[in-house]
């Protein structure tokens, strides 16, 4: 019946999904049903079922439009490059849409393999690019390191994170400084 | 009809709470239902109404009866103390039952306000403990520190939570005297 280059078709595809991600920033994952999804994009239940036969996977998918905080690719000088990426996290962290994806993301990947799956591509590109950037770094002599690469997200990421989601306050520059002064020593610019 | 002394009364909720709690557990708090939590305690879905009319509030019960990880109050050596209730606490937030409650928590905190207390009631417990102990510790000359106090919490707790629930892995040893260490110097014992 229906198919992908159907305009209409893709149509109510994009109003479901602006309707559910909607849904998730104004009450939270549990509103994400067919029912409510239905009536918020204006059309019939019967439609999202369609497009969606699982609530979960819309939810997933509505999820994923909002884009999470990643890191660039590395640059020197590393603590410059640190200091602006970590200020950037910082500051996408303190969205409200991005918040909620997060903590939606770290709670429902307790019981959803999918959202696990993201979670987890999530935490390796993260702490990838962490230790990427300071092995590199220590390797040039930008830094004697005080703390095993592999803990560097959650030394530096870890605190940003708390501070945004069990806080409920910004992580502000000195906090920012203070993560990246300890996090080793640093040679002179 | 019912009293709160009634034996029947307090059994009835005794299995209403169990049950909510494994679901939770098992399946996440979307299964916290009327339906479901009855069907697993094993009395009538009027049951479960009667003794919390709003699912949100009976779940809300459920997770207030896992003990969340707190700070013992501090003791000196202030290093030795830190050491022991970071380890407590990285031990607490590997299991199971609470990991669940802290991301469910951060999660429904976003939309609702009887969970944002608890959110902020929790924030500031470890923030005031940790910020209390490393003033005094500072002025009895065990240390000098590298951070503020006010950011003591999201430095210290912050990585324990984030490797729990966004890396899904053990806190060691390593990172919790890592993290002790960066936050100043410590006089020798």
């Amino acid at each position: 019946m229906n198919s992908d280059a159907d305009p209409r078709f893709q149509r109510s595809r994009q109003a479901i999904l602006s309707a559910a991600r909607a849904l998730l920033l104004e009450k939270g994952p549990v509103a994400v049903t067919h029912a409510q999804v239905a009536e918020r994009a204006g059309v019939g239940r019967a439609t999202v079922y369609r497009h969606w036969p699982r609530s979960d996977e819309l939810l997933a998918e509505a999820m994923a439009t909002v884009p999470m905080p990643l890191l660039d690719n590395p640059t020197a000088p590393t603590r410059q490059w640190l200091t602006r990426e970590l200020t950037t996290l910082a500051e996408q962290l303190a969205l409200a849409d991005v918040r909620a994806v997060a903590t939606t993301l770290a709670s429902t990947a307790l019981w959803d393999q999918q959202m696990d799956a993201r979670r987890a591509q999530f935490a390796t590109i993260l702490a990838e690019r962490l230790a990427g950037a300071l092995d590199a770094a220590q390797d040039r002599g930008e830094v004697t390191l005080a703390v095993p690469v592999r803990d560097a997200a959650a030394f530096l990421v870890g605190p940003i994170y708390y501070r945004s989601t069990i806080e409920h306050g910004p992580a502000g520059s000195t906090l920012i400084e203070t993560l990246i002064a300890a996090i080793g020593a640093w040679s002179a610019p």
